[in-house]
C-alpha cells in the first residue's frame, strides 16, 4: 500500500524546523520515502493520492505521561486539595474498577487522543493487557507499562505481570506497542523493589517509566525517611539512565537536575496536570537549556481534564514564558518539539516524531481553513498558539489512515461512550 | 418572534449556579421568559422549538477585553521580548492599517468569537465606526471605545472621535452597543488627558476602559515620573469608579488593590496575553475573595493568540490554582462567573450574563456528545475542564439565532478570510 499526499503545508519539525508549501509526502508501507516539493508526476508512484490543497500536515503527537483509562474518572472530582481529591475521590473509586472497565476507558481515551492528533502514547496503570488490546485494535501507537508498587516480597506477582506483559506484547502490532517496566514512585515502592524491577529492565533491555518529584510534599516526605531526594533514591538504587522516562520532575532541587542531565533521563512535563492540582512548576527551560531531553504528556483526564496535545504544549510553552518572565522561551519551534520528536525518543519510538525521509509516517493533518488561522502569517505559530484540536481531520500511523475527516475507522464510538457511561453509572452507584 | 429550547442540560449560571437536566428555556422577543423542568404543552407557547436532547446552554462568554482587529497581525511575531514585539513588529505594522482594514478585522475577529460561544465582547482601537459597523452586522454585542491617547491639547480630535462615537453608536442594534471612554493608558495619556476624559464621560454617564499596571516596567517607570502607580494616578485625577474598566491590572501591590476595591474598580483578567508576553500574573483569587467584580479577556489576537473564551477560563483557573498551589481556587463556577457575569456587570449590560427569566436570552449551546465529556459526572466541569471552543454549535444573541450547527448566519466567512489574507499580503509587501 503506498498513499501521497500533495499540494499541503508541511511542518517537517525535523533539525531544520523547515515548513514546505505546497509539498508532498509520499508514503511507501509504514515509511515516508518521499518528502518535499511537488513534482510532475510524482502521483504515478503511488496507490492513492490525496489532494490535501491549503491543509497543514505534522508528527503526530506524542503524549509521554498518561494513565488512559482514568478517563473513567474524568470530571467525577475537581476542584479539591490533592490527598483529598485522592484518597476521598480517586482511589475509592479505583478499588471499583474491574478489567473489563479498563479496556471501555482505554478504548474512550485513545479515541480522544486520536480525534486530538495524538499518534504515540505511554501509559502506567493497572490491567494493562486490556489496555495493550485496544492499542493493538486502535492502530495507535504506544508505551506500556504495569503500574508497580509495594516491595518485591509483597508484590512479586505484579512485576510477573509487568514481565508477562513484555512477553505478551513487546514489539508486537508490528512494533506499535513497547512494553517497559512502571515501579509507580519512589513513595510507593522501597528501594529494594525499585532495584529489583531496574534489574528486570536491564535483563529485558527495556525502559522504566517513573513519577519522580511530583510535589514538594513528596520531596520532604522522602528526605525525612530517606535523607535523600526521591531522584537521588532513583539514581543509588541504579534506576536512572537514558532509558528511563521520570514524569512531573517538578519539586527538584540543582543537583537533581545534574543527576537527570548525567544519567541522560527522559522528563516528560505535564503542565496542565501540575497546575491544576496545585502541584508547582518543573523547570523545563532550564532543563532543555542543558541539554535534557524534555517531553509532554498530559498525564490523566482525572487531573487535566483531558488528553489534548496541542492544549497541553500551549500550557507549556505559556507557563514557562510566564514565570521566567521571558517571551522568547519555548518558542513555537520548541512546543513542537517537546509534543513529539522528543516523545519519541523517551519512549524509544527512534523512527517517529518528525516527517523525514526514512521515518514511521505517523501524521496529523489540520484543516486551516478557518477563521482562527487567518491571516496565514506563520503556519507554526498558528498551530501552536492559535489552533484548536479539532482542527486535525486525518491521521495516518505506520502509513496507514486510522481517522480521516474526523472519522476514527477503528473504533465505534458510540459504543464507547455509552459503555463509558455505563460503567460511571455502576462506579457511582453505591 | 419566539423559541423554545427543550431537553437539553443547563447551566443557568445564576446566584443558585443550578444545572436543570432535560430543562427547557423559553424566549420571547428578546428575553428568557422561562426556564426550567419542561412540561406537557409548553411547545404550544413558542413559534419555533428546537428539541436538543443530550446537548448544554450556559450564556454566552463577554470577552472583556479585546482589540479585535488586531487578528490582522496574528501569528504575525511571536516569541519576541515585548517591547522589541511592539515597537519593531507591531506598531510598524498597525502604521499601515487603513480604516476598510479594521472592517475586515473585525468582522474576522467578531466570526471567530461567535465561533467559540463569545456573545459579547469589549473593544479598544481605531477606527471604531468600522468596528461597530460589524457589530451592528453580525449581530452580537459589543461595548466599545476609540482609543486615547497623549494629552488634551494635541490630541482634541480622538476624544471628539470618542464622543462623535458614543452620539452615533450608542444604544444602536437595539441596545446591542453601548459605548465608552477608552483612555489607553496612564503611560500614554497625561494625567490632565486622563482628567479631561473622565469629565467627559461623566457628562454622557459611559463607562472608562483603560489598561492599568498590566507590567512591572509600566509601574517603575510610572513610579519615577509620577511617584505614583498608575492606579494612584488613574484615582488621583478621578478615573477610578464602578463605571471603570481597567485591564490587566498584573503589576499591583496591596495599596492598589485597596484602591481598586474602594472605588468598585471591575478588573479584566487576560491570562494568556498575560503569560505569552511574560508580563506576570494579576493575583485575581484575592481580588475576588476581597469582593471585586474580575472579569475575563483574551486581549487582542496579536498576542493571545486567538479569541477562546474556554481557553481563557482554563487559563485563569489553572493559573491560580498552580501560583498559589491550592487546587480549590476559581473553581468550575468561579470560572463560568469571570467568563460571563462579571464580564457583563463590567461593560455595563445589566440584563445579560446568566440563564435568568428576564435576562437577555444571551445563550450558547454544545455539542457534549463526543469523547472528551464522557463520563458525564458533571456538565459543568466538564465545560470548564475538558470542553472544546468548536464543540459550540449554536450561539443566540438577544433571543435571534445568530450561529446554528456552527455556520454564522451573518458573516459569509470565506469573504472575510479572503480580505483577511489580502490585507496581510498588502501589510507585508513593502
Amino acid at each position: 500500500m503506498s498513499l501521497l499526499l500533495k499540494n499541503l503545508y508541511v511542518i517537517t519539525a525535523d533539525e531544520t524546523g523547515s515548513i514546505i508549501c505546497d509539498g508532498s509526502i509520499g508514503i511507501t508501507g509504514k515509511q515516508i520515502d518521499y518528502i518535499g516539493d511537488y513534482y510532475k508526476g510524482i502521483e504515478a508512484k503511488y496507490n492513492r493520492v490525496l489532494d490535501l490543497k491549503g491543509k497543514a500536515a505534522m508528527p503526530g503527537f506524542v503524549n509521554a505521561h498518561n494513565h488512559v483509562a482514568m478517563t473513567l474518572l474524568r470530571n467525577y472530582a475537581d476542584d479539591m486539595k490533592l490527598m483529598d481529591w485522592l484518597f476521598n475521590k480517586i482511589f475509592p473509586m479505583e478499588e471499583k474498577l474491574k478489567e473489563e472497565d479498563i479496556y471501555w476507558g482505554s478504548m474512550l481515551g485513545i479515541l480522544e487522543m486520536i480525534k486530538s492528533g495524538t499518534t504515540t502514547f505511554c501509559d502506567m496503570y493497572m490491567f494493562m493487557d486490556r489496555t495493550a488490546e485496544t492499542v493493538m485494535y486502535s492502530g495507535i501507537k504506544a508505551a506500556l507499562g504495569r503500574g508497580l508498587q509495594g516491595d518485591f516480597n509483597d508484590d512479586g506477582n505484579r512485576l510477573k505481570e509487568g514481565l508477562n506483559l513484555y512477553n505478551n506484547y513487546h514489539g508486537k502490532g508490528d512494533g506499535r506497542i513497547r512494553i517497559n517496566l512502571a515501579p509507580h514512585s519512589v513513595y510507593t515502592c522501597t528501594p529494594a523493589y525499585l532495584k529489583q524491577i531496574t534489574e528486570a529492565a536491564r535483563d529485558i533491555d527495556a525502559e522504566i517509566q517513573i513519577h519522580l518529584s511530583e510535589t514538594k510534599d513528596e520531596v520532604s516526605q522522602c528526605l525525612e525517611k530517606y535523607k535523600m531526594t526521591p531522584i537521588k533514591v532513583a539514581d543509588e538504587v541504579g534506576l536512572l539512565s537514558g532509558k528511563t522516562i521520570a514524569a512531573h520532575c517538578v519539586a527538584v532541587n540543582g543537583e537533581d537536575i545534574d543527576i537527570l542531565k548525567s544519567r541522560d533521563v527522559n522528563i516528560v512535563h505535564n503542565p496542565s496536570s501540575n497546575m491544576k492540582l496545585g502541584s508547582g512548576i518543573a523547570p523545563i527551560n532550564k532543563m532543555i537549556n542543558i541539554g535534557i531531553n524534555v517531553a509532554l504528556g498530559t498525564d490523566g483526564a482525572s487531573s487535566n481534564n483531558n488528553l489534548d496535545m496541542l492544549k497541553e504544549m500551549r500550557f507549556a510553552s505559556y507557563l514557562q514564558k510566564c514565570i521566567l518572565e521571558d517571551p522568547t522561551v519555548i518558542n513555537a519551534d520548541e512546543a513542537i518539539k517537546i509534543a513529539t520528536i522528543n516523545g519519541a525518543k523517551a519512549l524509544g519510538f527512534t523512527d517517529t516524531g518528525m516527517l523525514k525521509k526514512g521515518y514511521a509516517a505517523d501524521i496529523i493533518i489540520f484543516d486551516i481553513n478557518k477563521p482562527r488561522y487567518y491571516p496565514k502569517y506563520n503556519i507554526k505559530s498558528s498551530i501552536v498558539y492559535s489552533s484548536n484540536s479539532s482542527d486535525v481531520e486525518t491521521v495516518i500511523v505506520d502509513g496507514k489512515i486510522i481517522m480521516e475527516k474526523g472519522e476514527v475507522l477503528s473504533i465505534d464510538a458510540e459504543k464507547v461512550m455509552y459503555e463509558a457511561q455505563k460503567i460511571a453509572r455502576r462506579l457511582t452507584s453505591s
